[in-house]
């Protein structure tokens, strides 16, 4: 889409310094930028990259105006104008209502006329989809599941039978949602499967990643709420509920009936163990191993930064009798204090 | 299903104690139960919520029973009671045979006309599939597989060429068995790829989790033995084999030609390096990291458990020189030994 | 293939000791081996295997000769041999150009004659197949995607819009190149989706493994260099850039905007942060964490490798307290300096 900057900075709120009558029709990275494009600035260490830029504006904060030698639109959060410019020039394409003729629909179905249904794609009996939905080539949509408008299943998602999906869902290949989870009792030394009995339900705005899988309730639903973006290859286990707005990275796993708060953050492959409760504004670095439930909002860290291999080596094995070296810590300090305490020694 | 509480004591083989005629017909949390609800009791976390039930009826152990204000079904082993009363209650859906009309089955295939083969599926030549076997909605069963009786592929399974799996198998959507392992040769900075010959062989009871990989043997059979349950997002690493009934959770990885015994249970995120052996009847807690052979059953654990971020900055610092802190320690000790074996300083 | 080993040795540049009349027609375990299998001996753990083997020949290295009973094929590096032996004795079947009629192939795709399209692939406008690729069942080639001469794509693969593949790669079921990556703005407590308008490039001979998702760049395109072999369930983030050569072993997630240099191996379950360097001819060892930038070639390591759980508990707890440790021992090293300092008592 091409725009002229007056419009666009109409369309986006902010101010605009500079020719309003240029039109830009793309974002680019600042050194790629050319005279129809449109960048974000935010970050200082790319600040001769800003200084030499040749884009048509530059989207960043008051303070940054300065550094720009084109226009500029001044924002109070740059980066969610950019995201918002970014889709403005460059919208997702409009869903055509149909049905691919290989796709095969179940006659007990609901697809709302607007909605597309892509090749290869299998709906089964009871499923509802609703207005303006794309359900991508190779896609399964399980007996009595529920899509409701806008939603986007990209490619090969399968949604299990009854999971229901809120609007302006985008789910990405590969994604599983509703398999059977991980639930057995012991006979012996077998394992004998409890039957899972729960649902998923998606609120709205939610994003599932590619290859993520998400596990249905064994009784009670897995509730994934409104708001909530999940990034590829994450386990979300039977049961669990994720509430509005928290975000987590690539290869985090999640053990079944733990809770996570509100507008949480959880970084790649975290580890979160199973009946837990993280409450809201939680915020989990990377690789983080949770073996207990974190009631206070704040960050949390764990796990042992790379070094060397010969260093590592050394500490690692010093790791093993770590308790040791404390107690023998405390006895030095024992020894010592006793030293100091003596008695001077009187001279005869 | 609907069933009388004496007929279903008698099927389970466990005690009734309460009115026999009454009926239920389905499982139920403790909370949400209703009059025609069976419930199951095993953690006294819940003994506020089991003397409020309004079930029908409680699984429960002996020494649970005055807790109970409802009828109960009185287990030495409730856990398993429960597993079996969910399932007699919420049964599998049978399989009805027949082939979904756009399947593609390769000629050369034979499949049980019992078996029931679901829309998109492929099926290559040499394929043999048993009887009531379920292939469900895109699924791919590669040349030569042998899939046996009353087997369930959920849905976008992908076997690959001559992989086996044995009875009652239950495989999640997204799992991929038997693709070429990551095996290579340098040839000086690059890598040739080592033909990947074995197979896949899983075997009866298998369990194998959503957008889990098994990779194919290098030259022996990778092997699955029965009864063994995995996770969701796990892999397998070549030639690997994997003993009866050992059950593994989401997100671990096994690298190849590693042997892991019978019985063990691994938890969620685990790395096992390969070409090792684990015993029988080990224990991996989440996201051990296991580098050297464990011969000798029993619980093993590591990694560092979640702090606050800034607790964390300053110990992991220190983690760095913790053999430098442990030398410093040994130095300590001997000067102090030094001190108190000193001759006393006598006066002249 | 059947072949005689003086027209395999030959073929590989090496030297045969032993009977080039004798055929071999496949490559097997030492102790598998009868007498028209060839074998590699490469570690010394194996030495009584090859004495007692039954193999036709055995590739090794000059100075195993002697251990061996059978013909020799003698290499200076025989693992590599072995390779290229195994491939010439199981070669990949040949591709036969045509499409499947079960295949939905966009008209306004480009589809080499020579190149295979399987059952139920879908082949969306743009796309550009060159000669003998092979797309196997299941796949999605999205819109504009181009793959180069001799790739395959095994089965159930997923390239989005606009991904290129090199020559001759090799890309597993499940595999998902080229999805949106995870770039949020924050409007609030609420996230707003960033476009991701960079594509993929994966370079020649470049491997992917099965379920491994690798998203396109946010502006520039994510780039996967020549001879590059990623394993299974491997998160490449937006925008990273893996240089020649490199091979990632299976569960490694690597965030956005990192790149890494050429010829590196990077081992199971790592975790790289994003917008990181990591130099030429890094190695880094299973569940590494990285959390800097590394820029000295070399090995590097992190993570506490398991113990017994009652032993880590102690040390895992001692761990929280890492650094008071360390300055408590400070501090008694401050205090036996003084001790040692003071004035010798004199007496009176």
């Amino acid at each position: 889409m091409v725009i002229k900057l007056r419009d666009l900075a109409d369309r986006l709120g902010v101010e605009l310094r500079g020719d309003g009558g240029q039109c830009v029709h793309q974002v680019e990275t600042l050194d790629r930028a050319d005279d129809v494009s449109l960048c974000f600035f935010g970050d200082h260490k790319y600040r001769a990259k800003l200084s030499a830029t040749r884009a048509a504006a530059v989207i960043l904060a008051e303070p940054d105006v300065p550094l720009c030698p084109v226009a500029v639109l001044v924002s109070t959060n740059p980066y969610l104008t950019y995201a918002r410019a970014a889709r403005l020039l460059h919208p997702e394409p409009a869903v055509t209502g149909g049905i691919h003729p290989s796709a095969v629909v179940a006659r007990e179905a609901q697809v709302d006329p607007s909605a597309w249904i892509d090749a290869m794609v299998v709906v089964e009996a009871g499923a509802r989809i609703g207005p303006r939905v794309f359900v991508g080539p190779g896609s399964l949509v399980g007996a009595g599941c529920r899509i409701d408008a806008d939603s986007r299943l990209v490619a090969r998602v399968t949604l299990c039978e009854g999971t229901r999906v809120g609007k302006r869902a985008l789910i990405h290949p590969g994604a599983v949602i509703g398999r059977e989870g991980f639930g057995f009792a012991k006979d012996g030394e077998r394992w004998v499967r409890i039957p899972q009995l729960g649902g998923v339900q998606l609120g709205d705005d939610v994003e599932i990643g590619a290859n993520t899988t998400v596990d249905r309730g064994a009784l009670e639903d897995t509730l994934i709420a409104d708001g909530v973006k999940l990034d590829n290859l994450i386990q979300v286990g039977h049961s669990c509920r994720i509430d509005e707005n928290t975000a987590m990275a690539a290869c985090t796993g999640i053990s079944g009936s733990t809770r996570i708060g509100r507008s949480c953050t959880i970084a790649g492959a975290v580890g979160i163990a199973g009946h837990l409760t993280i409450g809201d504004y939680v915020h989990l670095t990377g690789m983080t191993m949770v073996t207990r439930s974190v009631t206070e909002p704040g960050r949390y860290s764990s796990g042992i930064p790379a070094m060397p291999n010969a260093r590592w080596r050394r500490n690692a094995v010093r790791f093993r009798y770590l308790d040791e070296i404390a107690r023998r810590l405390e006895g030095l300090e024992a020894e010592l204090d006793r030293i100091n305490n003596e008695p001077q020694q009187e001279p005869e």
